[in-house]
């Protein structure tokens, strides 16, 4: 069984290396670097793949994605209809809660003020609520969610979540569109974990940030580190410099790398990263995707599979 | 039984009517501030409290102190030979457990370096190490420690502790003088929360620093919530400005408010935060402290009682 990898990006050594390394029986080509035969092409590997390829491959049996979100792969409108696998692992689960535990408290703890300050030789200690009496509201909760609410529980904070449909959850869970104004409403710090569809597009908006909660003294905050789509750039600038939010984490953009003249940059209480929220490692990565091959040759159940109507 | 409030601070208004609502049935009176008989004072209730006042209640039962650290209590040599209790208390523990896991994660996800990057506009993801490579040391594993490691562990961390004496504990526990270079030597950050006492006045230093481990990409890295005697401020910096140190956070100094002169202000990587690392909130510490006067009354065990000899 023959592997493509299929990326826009440049440098993917590090990941082929990996491959060569973790999966030596899996032979593996780069499109645009190797030479092959499109009718002997099993399984593409794709991340930010250039569209009109897939369509090429006659004997595609389907598609592994090297991250959570495939809405670049689902994007394509000319792909094969084989099945769509998007990466479901543990140490992306493990970094993405890294990150959000690390926002959640920067924002709640005041570490913009005091970096401030700190530039300014200034020792001026602030009121300071501790973590049972703000609320968390995980938007999305999924497999990286779930992972970063019982740690967020420990530190004290309440914690609730949102999802597109009903699931079982330790914790307090609204559902739908129709759950999302109470959602909100008890939501001091919202961290979006969710999906690049249709339906989530722009969601992160002047009129979502109006519904958040004001009962805390350190929020709203908005983080997110879905996707850049999700959210509406100018508005959520405009709720910083307002007040309307208090502060705020982004890890995406609509436009990567975030250009230098992007008024964001010194947006007041705003965390830029660059894409850096869980950047998967290649050995786990490689070993998570080729495993769930070898399951998908047994007809065993597969973990991550894409529902493609709905997009994630 | 009358509490006298001592203290050398100003701002303790909030603290006095916390007092009064919380407990209405224990009179409290404040010394500077009202006039009383000396002789019929129970209890010194105490933050920083100046000293020669304390020998001067020839009927004092106890002290109790506001905070987890009661050096400046111990330190007064004429202070009459009655049970001093700590403040043990919940509220202190989750509040600490914030700054604690705020403090490794900034340095660990390299924080500093990344909103260097946005004061100048600039995207550059670095590579990151996930938490499982790394190791958490906490130096002091007390009650505040002992409330941080599962969260830290929840995290994905390695978390190993290092105490006075042996105890009991759930992770690997280092013990003693002897067992202090193996405790070093496994840490890539080092969270002190040790008690300032004359055997840990100035144990943060160069020759410590020295054998922290250097097998993260991301350390070492010092954490100090302790008390600012525990450091050798100028061999922190020297380590910073070498390289010897990744990073480091320091919420507590030598001298209080950190001069404005002070070249720590500006060290590369270290995070300063003027002593709100557990700022106690009156009412959740009125509650503690009355509780336990009631059990000290009744001849109960009192949590946080402590051995003057110790110091802690």
């Amino acid at each position: 069984m023959t592997t493509l990898f299929l990326s826009a990006d440049r440098n993917l050594d590090d990941w082929i290396a990996a491959w060569r390394e973790t999966a030596p029986d899996r032979p593996i080509l780069v499109h645009g670097q190797d030479d092959y035969d499109p009718a002997r092409i099993d399984y593409a590997l794709t991340w930010r793949p250039p569209s009109g390829v897939m369509q090429t491959l006659p004997n595609l049996k389907a598609i592994f994605n090297m991250g959570a979100g495939v809405d670049a792969v689902v994007a394509d409108p000319d792909r094969p209809p084989v099945p769509i696998v998007r990466l479901v692992d543990n140490d992306l689960a493990v970094r993405m809660s890294e990150y959000v535990v690390l926002q959640v408290l920067s924002h709640f703890r005041q570490a913009p003020a005091y970096a401030a300050q700190q530039a300014r030789r200034e020792w001026t200690p602030h009121d300071q609520p501790s973590a049972p009496s703000a609320r968390v509201g995980l938007m999305g909760y999924g497999v990286l969610a779930q992972h970063c609410a019982p740690i967020l529980l420990a530190l004290g904070f309440n914690v609730i979540g949102w999802s597109r449909s009903k699931k079982p959850s330790d914790i307090t869970l609204y559902h739908g569109r129709d759950g999302l104004p109470e959602f909100l409403a008890r939501t001091d710090i919202l961290v979006c974990l969710l999906p690049m569809t249709e339906d989530t597009r722009g969601i992160l908006n002047a009129d979502l940030i109006a519904q958040l909660s004001t009962a805390s003294p350190v929020g709203p905050v908005l983080i997110n580190a879905g996707r850049g789509g999700l959210q509406k750039s100018d508005e959520i600038l405009a709720a910083l410099q307002s007040g309307a939010l208090k502060g705020a984490s982004l890890d995406v953009f609509e436009t990567e790398p975030l250009p230098a003249d992007s008024p964001l940059w010194d947006a007041p209480n705003l965390i830029i990263t660059p894409h850096v929220a869980a950047v998967p490692d290649p050995a786990a990565t490689v070993t998570s995707i080729t495993s769930r091959m070898t399951a998908f040759e047994r007809g065993d159940p597969v973990a991550g599979l894409v529902d493609p109507v709905r997009g994630y």
